[in-house]
């Protein structure tokens, strides 16, 4: 019965987004932008990346979600993060942030700590070692891999949630969507995923298309993830490595049906 | 017989780039590089992206033409598209102009002015609200996705046309040529591509491969746009959604022959 | 037997990558980082693309191989590749330079000299007319092609290689790989790799990689660019165009085997 709710829950936001093709503001990365954009198009939401100081604002008011991804940062690009940000809580717009690489260098991880503290984000996804860079003093962690387990994945995501009043969603084999003491664990997924680039950076987006139609946070986070690991499987069916792995991707988020999240989806909620 | 004259046309533009291989040098935006130096090369011609204003002069004198995008602005860049624009019209080569996401912010809508007011452009190419918001005052529009009926596109496309002594392309699911009173339509397409990052874009920097080519720059621009239609046709017989439509999309760019032109051009001109 | 003993080390490299998944920095140009990031993680290394100021420094220290890419320069950029140069000379983690387009403009190769001289890298990969322009006083050479004979390129990489006391790589249909009086030639490759854009700079990227794991920079440079050439045919066996070739790539680059290397390599040393 749970999980027909959740099928049933996670399907109508789908549909809302193919229906609304809500606008999503992304201040991304240079690796991503084209992977996002048509991540964001194939599940169809409409992508905009803008980062000129002289434009995020207003763009921001044309969205209804900001995505803010530090991947490829410099201190011009922040401080349109931050112009953007202001601008959308300004409007009542959900920020989704994404500390790509926190843990690995000091600027990394003060950049994503003045976000988080600045922009109050409704969402924060990265894996274990970015989100576990955000409250423990950890450094000279190995590029935007994680190396933690299960136990430490939550706990790092459990004090994230708690210090900032925010979702907290760290990727793994297992992703956990953490809310207070709200814990939803998704098993969804294929091995093929951490071997190409910028499917963390598309889940982030994902939770902005999300964010977007759904206002509990938490399941616009949980399904986010759940369609990047659905389709992810289907991709895996038909690939034959990394390379047909994305196209098939996209495929799959664009003709993703009912069935396919019923047949599927391995989301636990606690 | 008309239908004859214009795939033969085309055709002999088709044959002289990939024989001639014209260098394109690209002003364009971080999502759709890669996509459009690809298109380029799978058509036959050689992309050069370059934007540092140390060299964007020198580079222009190289190529045979300049194409012009701004999808991710920012002040700097405006500079480098404008020392591009005056060494290409100094050296007399066309400049297209792609004015993306023009009536979505107002330094969007200002800097596309801009740039066609001191550059000049040969063709300038956009969707319905993005030409629309070079002729008439409009903000707000939803990033760069149109709405408008195929009238109103026209009208606007016209008003273009004749306030700036250009060539304007108005894509939509019939392209509109406008030059003067003539107008072009091309019927060719399909519907995955408004689903793929940076079509828009594609064809804008084909118009600048065939205006390499072709003097008349209302061929060069209608003959872009048939390649882009005819090979979004065989892609889409190919793909089973957006992410694997944009290979085959390549694949049919590069194995395009006079034999597809014949049996799929759609192309009236009044 | 000399074929034999090829084979094994390259493959001993290839294991290595896989197991220890080195971290490779890329300062790399926006048209080819994703390509790039994918080809490193289809390989088995771990790229990571940074460029900040702030960060460069500290990212390079964390790397075991540092990738510049001069492709789409600009002056904050240059600063920063000589900051993330200078910290990976002095960690003596090796530096792998592609200077993209010298000889087009004098930015370019200014700059790709300037780098030389200040870094002196272990490894300087380009095509022909790259490699030229950084010993004869040549300008205005076409974008990234390359239109010289085997002859001209062997004596530019050799007066390269000597005049920098590095390895040189002189991509072209037979790739020669140079140092001191020594030259290698792998002939691996397939004619769809130069319709694709970013190949020549993700076989810089592999050079990185390789050189992370085996401090013979001449061994580590063939290898890197005999593991693209036969991937490359792997690819070209499968592909139906520049379109699928890219994918079937990564698929080659992750799906290698030692029957592959032993079926295919083409390699000879003088």
């Amino acid at each position: 019965m749970e999980k027909l709710a959740a099928v049933s829950g996670l399907w109508q936001d789908v549909r809302r987004i193919r229906a609304e093709a809500p606008l999503v503001h992304n201040i991304t990365n240079y690796v991503v932008m084209n992977t996002t954009a048509n991540a964001l198009l194939a599940l169809g939401a409409s992508p905009v990346m803008a980062h000129a100081e002289e434009e995020v604002a207003e763009m921001a008011g044309l969205a209804r979600a900001l995505v803010i991804n530090i991947g490829t940062l410099s201190a011009a690009w922040v401080r349109s993060m931050l112009l953007a940000g202001h601008a959308a809580r300004a409007k009542g717009i959900p920020i989704v942030l994404d500390p790509v690489g926190a843990g690995a260098t000091r600027f990394r991880t003060e950049t994503a700590l003045r976000l988080i503290e600045e922009l109050n984000p409704a969402v924060i996804r990265g894996n274990a070692s970015e989100i576990r860079a955000l409250v423990y003093d950890e450094h000279g962690t190995k590029g935007v891999d994680s190396a933690h387990g299960s136990e430490e994945a939550l706990e790092a995501g459990r004090a994230v949630a708690a210090r900032y009043a925010t979702v907290v969603v760290v990727s793994g084999a297992t992703d956990l969507i953490v809310e207070g003491s709200a814990v939803v664990r998704i098993a969804n997924g294929h091995p093929l995923m951490p071997r190409v680039t910028g499917l963390g950076c598309t889940a982030t987006a994902l939770v902005g298309a999300f964010a977007a139609v759904n206002p509990s946070l938490r399941d616009a986070a949980a399904h986010a993830m759940a369609v990047m690991g659905i389709a992810g499987e289907m991709a895996g069916d038909r690939a034959a490595g990394p390379g047909s792995f994305l196209p098939a991707f996209l495929d799959a988020l664009a003709n993703l049906s009912e069935d396919d999240l019923r047949a599927r989806l391995k989301m636990e909620t606690e």
